[in-house]
């Protein structure tokens, strides 16, 4: 099956806005982090520490990055936030994403 | 970090109910399959193929297993469901849970 293959997986899931925005942080080999998540539809702001890519595996999205305008993404869309930077998301449809911390 | 080592991962969600049940799968060096899911309040009903082990991580429910009464469950609490077969669940805060499919 399996796309990520070699991986450390923590059990316990991130938990946000009382469920609606979940995920799951796995460890590769190298030493990088990614998140599995799933962000179900409304209206959410999140801040990042590092850099990430936002890889969308399905649904529709609204985000209104730093000093820019609201834009839709479909998948399969990437987009890239800043680190130490927050960005606001209207989720239109279930959205199933790989996020991507860069260092 | 990380409570299982050297998994596989599948990178896309299982999605059921508009996204308020979701889990990824992960495979082990073994061979044997779990999913580790989020499911939100509300009312649902799932079958099985294989048996399945289901540990909870967070989160309060109600369950039915067949031919039985409602039973309260609460984390970190553990439960069993025969293969081919189907229970039904009301979730009543935001579950986390671990599931072991049994060959």
């Amino acid at each position: 099956m399996s796309d990520f293959k070699n991986v450390s997986l923590k059990k316990e899931a991130n938990i946000y806005y009382d469920g609606k925005v979940t995920s799951r942080t796995i460890e590769f080999e190298d030493g990088s982090i990614k998140s599995l998540g799933v962000m179900l539809p409304g209206e959410y702001t999140f801040g990042t520490n590092e850099a990430e890519i936002m890889e969308m595996l399905s649904g529709e999205l609204e985000i209104r990055l730093p000093n820019e305008d609201w834009k839709t993404l479909n998948t399969p869309e990437t987009f890239e936030i800043g680190a130490n930077s927050s960005f606001d998301l209207k989720i239109k449809t279930v959205t199933d994403y790989c996020c991507s911390y860069i260092k």
